[in-house]
């Protein structure tokens, strides 16, 4: 971007037709001259038969936002330091892809070999300071493990304004024994006896915790075979876990292992 | 919001000690009226130990933006139509929960009572034009089906921007045998012989493509079992869905239906 006047803004073309532009200059860009430039490069693209035009736009530049959406553009979706928006050129249907709607946790079990269980309580949330102790959720980067199976997994529906949520309870195996909690979140942890962990009221007293207690408890006794692993690839070539059962698909992995 | 000066922006709390600014107002509203209000309010919350502040902010004023991050709002996330801010007052770390991460896709395997899977061909995307029948994805409106079972999913790491895809392969048992097409975006839909689906070269040449239609051939000849799903409840009381493997905890729904 120049010095004003009817300059283009730089961008790159995406798979789909469209073009991306990244506002990326350090300088604050005065809203007058992003207006024409916008104009100009919307005109350009236009005779150049694009379809969908993305605008990255760094929070600092939250004085352009205005002007885009002047321009025609609407929100595509936003992350704390930036704001995409989005403009589609042609008369026909737009055919931008939705926004992110779902958030993705997951619940950890990690056993050792004594039918014990990692178990914590946390600084806070709905159980704090009842005392319940229950499988760490969130991020489990504290202790080192290697996945294992996904034996079960949930969805609620809009439960964080207009997003949808997952959780998907983990095997974990893990590599090392020693706890390291993260204090922020975590008051204490400890490993817990598996049947002890599942004979706790609030789990026995809520169907929720106790199906997922009942199924960890079936896979330690060998008799719940969860959701396994494999690395493949996408028809586009990106790298892409399928989750299977991994008892009933087994040939799945060997035949995958035997070209390996 | 009144006729200007020191008024305080209307609020609703939330769960969390938080507050949630929606902006209603249909008239245009001057962005120095609102930085009044803005600060105002703040200072008012502030003094009365709330946490976080969201502000949902309609496309129509987007003058307003550049405003609220000037008062220190940051992005929290955006749809087509509004914009959501966030500005968290403790001096304690933020504990503002994460914005959606995932794109949640579904393909539909639907089978008829000979052995014939529906397939599609899509008026756009990747496999436009090269006359392969594929499994019909995304939205499936347009037969009346019931669920039967998730057989499989993958998972793909920063597909998208950085949000990551998640794809359920969803087995579902027709109501209707009629195909009612989206024009808009099916070409062409019909019932094929599942074997002859497998037998594309596409579906042979690609893992991913053969591990799918393997899982659906095995499920047809009932040597695979995948996640069945219970309604539940969250600790919270929101409805949720479960699921697991419906062979291995079988248990876990008669328990269910002898309750109900």
């Amino acid at each position: 971007m120049g010095e004003g006047g009817i300059e283009l803004l730089k961008a790159e073309e995406d798979k789909h037709g469209g073009v991306v532009v990244n506002v990326e200059v350090e300088d604050p860009i005065e809203p007058l001259n992003f207006s024409s430039w916008l104009q100009a490069s919307i005109s350009n693209w236009s005779q150049q038969g694009k379809k969908g035009v993305w605008i990255k736009l760094p929070i600092k530049h939250s004085n352009l936002v205005d002007t885009a959406v002047k321009a025609g553009f609407r929100y595509h979706h936003a992350e704390p330091d930036h704001l995409m928006l989005v403009y589609w050129i042609p008369h026909s249907p737009d055919t931008i892809p939705q926004n992110a709607s779902h958030r993705v946790g997951i619940g950890a079990f990690v056993i050792n070999n004594n039918r014990e269980m990692l178990v914590v309580q946390e600084t806070g949330g709905r159980f704090k300071g009842t005392g319940i102790w229950k499988m760490p959720t969130g991020t489990v980067n504290e202790i080192e493990t290697e996945f294992v199976e996904i034996l079960a997994f949930r969805q609620s529906h809009k439960s964080f304004f207009q997003k949808s949520d997952m959780f998907f309870v983990s095997m974990l195996r893990p590599l090392s024994f020693d706890i390291h909690s993260q204090a922020s979140e975590i008051v204490a942890s400890k490993w817990m006896p598996i049947e002890e962990y599942a004979a706790q009221s609030f789990v026995q007293e809520h169907d929720l915790f106790r199906f997922i207690a009942e199924i960890c408890l079936s896979k330690l006794d060998g008799k719940y075979t969860g959701f396994s692993n494999l690395l493949t690839t996408t028809s586009s070539g990106k790298n892409t876990y399928l989750y299977f059962n991994g008892h009933d698909a087994s040939n799945l992995v060997d035949s995958k292992n035997q070209q390996a």
